[in-house]
């Protein structure tokens, strides 16, 4: 069965500080035009940081979307241009001031594939060494280091939400047996 | 910590078919102004389908922003003002033809906490009986069974992207313990 669509066409709708919208006529696998409304996004990282006793470093941030704080991995948006591992490397200082000796791979999250083309490439950091942190200007930050089991109990339970959080944790829980 | 930011004002950006933008100017905690850009959505709901040999109903979409087929979870959006539950009855009547004699949460998702308000409420939807599909009308989709030992597999080896589905297969897999 063919499911392709192909652009027709490409209109900008809205150039913002972080959202990027267009609207696309496209032809449909039957031959009918139909409109797709998308966000362009740079992309992000997510970084689950496992200290030596085996803790996560959880951040807490205001998500004005939702008007709530939500409990979060480290995580941030690349620059254009910008290398995931480099970026995620540089979203976990800022954010919590821990430097990784070793750094891995969890592969890659789609978050809302319906209108929005962001990737969110996820990272265990391990071997964790602190300095300071060094947020965005309008970024306010909780830190707390929770025990990778209450964490997990915490996904499991619905408490934590974030998807890259949740996908993360469950991930790290399975691959490494923890 | 005080991390709460407060509205001062909001710009209506883009009413679209699917997206609505808008900007709005928020008070930071450090008495800043700063915008805010938000990506307003009704929600949506994923499924999980088990069937009574232990395979999941997965669907191929062609996903637009990302050029790519995605292999997921039925899924689908809100109506404003509908009971996630029914539209998850629905969802999956609507893309696989299965009705379920059971139905569980498996908890809420937030897919992408820093721009969009959109929460996705995943069910567990089991005791399967299979009628006629009625996808939407520009909507192409493919459909499988998989084995969801197989697909624990694809999540951890990072071939399955799509942060609902990776959520949903590994809250069961652990829940359920299967």
């Amino acid at each position: 069965m063919e499911l392709t669509e192909k652009t027709l066409s490409s209109e900008k709708i809205f150039d913002g500080r972080i959202l990027h919208i267009r609207r696309d006529t496209v032809l449909l696998p039957n031959g009918h035009q139909s409109t797709r409304e998308v966000v362009d996004h740079p992309g992000g990282v997510g970084i689950l940081a496992l200290d030596d006793q085996n803790r996560v470093l959880i951040v807490s941030q205001f998500r004005y979307p939702y008007g709530e704080i939500l409990r979060e991995i480290p995580a941030g948006k690349l620059e254009y241009g910008e290398d995931p591992a480099e970026a995620a490397r540089r979203e976990l200082r800022e954010e919590t001031g821990a430097v990784a000796g070793s750094f891995q791979s969890l592969g890659e999250l789609y978050p809302s594939p319906g209108y929005c083309g962001e990737i969110i490439r996820m990272y265990l950091a391990q071997d964790l060494s602190f300095g300071d942190t060094d947020p965005d200007e309008d970024e306010f930050l909780g830190l707390e280091r929770v025990p990778f089991s209450h964490l997990v109990e915490q996904v499991l339970s619905g408490e934590i939400k974030d998807a890259k959080t949740i996908a993360a944790v469950l991930k790290v829980k399975l691959l490494l047996g923890l």
